[in-house]
């Protein structure tokens, strides 16, 4: 591949080096990468994407968008090799409204990078995969995380986006209104569509105001059931809940290993109440009494921000505690998410499979969506496993389908579940893959991704 | 046009009759039909559909999706003739899910048949367009109402859509999950599509609980700006308002004369709070100290459910008032829709053009979101008058555009919106037509709309 033109431009923010080559072939998740890019390339601005875009367009190679490389589906995969961009360079927070509750950021820009940022305006970002992900990688694969339930995921945040699209025209989408009907929603059509359609550039999005009161609470359970139902309940008379989370009994004794923290090896929720310093107490306290007509072992709730931060810091890192239960071991992750009214169900049906497999996984999830994770800890390397664990993950999302579910909540479809979104989506993917083949008939933007 | 092997099916269903054909000619707007569908078909299920479509697909024959004709830029029109497809038999509730709060319907149920059906549930649904619209309609054009500044759009409560394509394919789109990162976007791509992509036959949309308590004001200021900044501050403070409408004074002295009310033709918002019984009176207290300091010439408000409903039942006539201020006349209506903070200065600068055009037209708008209307009152065969509306709707649109908004926050681009597309959106709708064409390129669907 003779990349000497872009060289010429980009000189040493245009590596070929075998290490930076290798750290961009693969993401957190256990799928082995089988092919490097040729090139990273690390632009500075929307105008150099689109170059190298053009670049590559006319010579049929492939582009692989690049963020923090946290994706868990094998999203930034190399796979038929090529040019990955990473976008690391493009991480200015680019306007702040605090008038309009908004902000303008390129796409490098790190979750935890806004709300530093935010720290003293009044204002937050809520959407929180574990991962401390890029804007960029958050949009590119519909991602949501602990306050969904509150304030929805990505999709409910963004308002418009700067594209460079395949053929390396730089577009605009949505407008800086809180609505639209003006045309295609391209925006969402982009969400989600993880590199295929195009590298995202710019992104405008909402801003929520920091609550003036906020509590949480740990809930330990004798059993997962009382856990899930809690939950059921609790979504189903409308208390106004911002995060609630379920960790069964692996998951909190690997926390406790990894965070050194001492909570009862239970299956636990951990709920979280914004609002009015009046409302929340009177929601806590509700919540307190679904929890106690589901038998729960304690109820444990702060309204101390030191503790509280504590526990979602922890929660963050849940992913990384699991896969030091068994250093050297890759995490697996299933992304199931299903109507609530089934979620017990799912749950345990699911966790009686696991018991009859053997498979060491934790088990952690956004409960008041329907989205839940097992965390399956694997070599790659070793078939047999890789074997046991799909089989597992496939017999969990027919499960999931069969309720109405889908077979990722919030990770994508990647490298990792195309199969699956043939079984779920049917024949829309038909009209997915005529809109793939209309923007880039070449085939360049992160090939072998989703379909 | 040969039709016999559809009236072969269709029989009665199949109408080729001079009144019905007109009946199906246009929308509530201004916009003159210029010509009639050749026949308009009233299929009972989603195989109809498909059928319908595959026989015109197959002869290049233009479909016009119908649902209750009461959109305002010319969605419906029959600009080259074809097959209307009238949704009014497909108007069955199919389901509705107390547990997980959503339902799924057909398209030709209206919001009214939706929300009946649900009274003695505990569940309502919010997006109330003025008009009586079906949800098929409401989905095919982004549709939003007074509870989008809390509920969000119909965008934010479809979960999955069944779509008849233009190869009269029936897909799926969407989960019953609450979310869902699997594969493009094809829900939102077909919200707003206005008919041009496809028929939509299935809808699964979310449901909300029945707020314990609501209040409702009203509060006349002697300056619209007054009012404007009112919701402004409400808005930016974080105050959950439920609905905060502004109507001025000319189309209050309208809705006075249409629905016999007596009230102050002041420039006037219409405010309302849903929460807690407790919630609600201390917010609508903080409103109205809001509206103190912007001098409310007098703060009214109930939490009388008569009242209320009184309230909004005039609010959502407020086009049929406007009408009936010059009877005969039509309705050309604006929509921009622009970021909050620039409200006032857009309304302040809009009403002195209104004065210097001397264009009698009533203000109401969903202030909340940034999104007002006027409605400018006239005579559609009165070229004089129209070029008139059509250059003050030119010159609001560049300020709205300008301030970072839109030229539509509701009412979609249809036929009369078709150049304000080309400013917005720009290069973007290279991609839509790029879409529009892959998936339908015969151009069947809706011809004439939206490019």
């Amino acid at each position: 591949m003779d990349l000497s033109e872009l060289k010429e431009i980009f000189d040493e923010r245009l590596s070929t080096v075998d290490s930076i080559r290798e750290q961009h072939s693969s993401d957190e998740s256990w799928h082995i990468p089988e092919n490097l890019p040729d090139a990273v390339i690390f632009p500075n601005n929307s105008e150099e994407v689109s170059l190298i875009i053009k670049f590559a367009n006319d010579r049929g190679i492939p582009i692989i968008p690049f963020g923090a490389g946290t994706s868990l589906e094998g999203h930034v995969h190399a796979v038929n090799g090529g040019i990955t961009i990473n976008t690391m360079n493009m991480n200015k927070i680019l306007n702040i409204n605090k008038d309009d509750m908004n902000c303008v950021v390129q796409p490098g820009v790190t979750r935890n990078d806004l709300n530093e940022f935010l720290k003293d305006t009044g204002l937050f970002f809520p959407v929180d995969p574990g991962a401390n992900a890029t804007l960029g990688g958050m949009c590119a694969t519909r991602a949501s995380g602990t306050n969904t339930v509150r304030y929805g995921t990505i999709r409910e945040q963004v308002m418009g986006l700067e594209v460079v699209m395949p053929n390396g025209k730089i577009i605009k989408t949505g407008t800086k209104a809180r609505k639209s009907a003006a045309g295609y929603d391209l925006t969402h059509l982009m969400l989600g569509s993880e590199g295929t359609l195009g590298v995202i550039t710019e992104i405008t999005m909402k801003l929520h105001g920091r609550p003036e009161a906020i509590s949480a609470a740990i809930c330990p359970f004798s059993e997962i059931e009382e856990a899930v139902n809690s939950v059921i309940e609790a979504i189903q008379v409308g208390l106004p809940l911002s995060r609630i989370e379920l960790l069964d009994e692996i998951q909190i004794m690997a926390i406790n290993r990894h965070e050194k923290m001492e909570l009862e090896e239970k299956p636990t929720l951990f709920v979280e109440i914004q609002g009015s310093a009046l409302g929340v107490r009177e929601q806590i306290e509700i919540f307190g009494e679904i929890a106690e007509t589901n038998n729960v072992l304690k109820f444990d709730w702060s309204d101390q921000p030191e503790t509280i931060n504590k526990l979602w810091s922890a929660r963050h890192r849940a992913y990384y505690a699991a896969l030091a239960l068994d250093p050297g071991k890759k995490g697996f992750t299933t992304d199931v998410c299903v109507p609530i009214s089934r979620l017990t169900e799912c749950i345990l049906e699911t966790k009686k499979d696991l018991e009859e497999s053997e498979i060491l996984a934790p088990l952690v999830g956004h409960v008041g969506d329907g989205n839940f994770h097992l965390i399956m800890l694997l070599d790659p390397d070793n078939n047999e496993e890789v074997v046991k664990a799909k089989k597992f993950n496939e017999k969990l999302i027919d499960r999931a389908l069969e309720m109405g579910g889908t077979s990722t909540g919030e990770h994508g479809i990647g490298l990792g579940k195309k199969d699956c979104l043939i079984k779920e989506q049917g024949l829309s993917i038909e009209f997915m893959k005529k809109i793939k083949m209309a923007f880039d008939p070449k085939n360049i933007m992160n090939p072998g991704k989703i379909f």
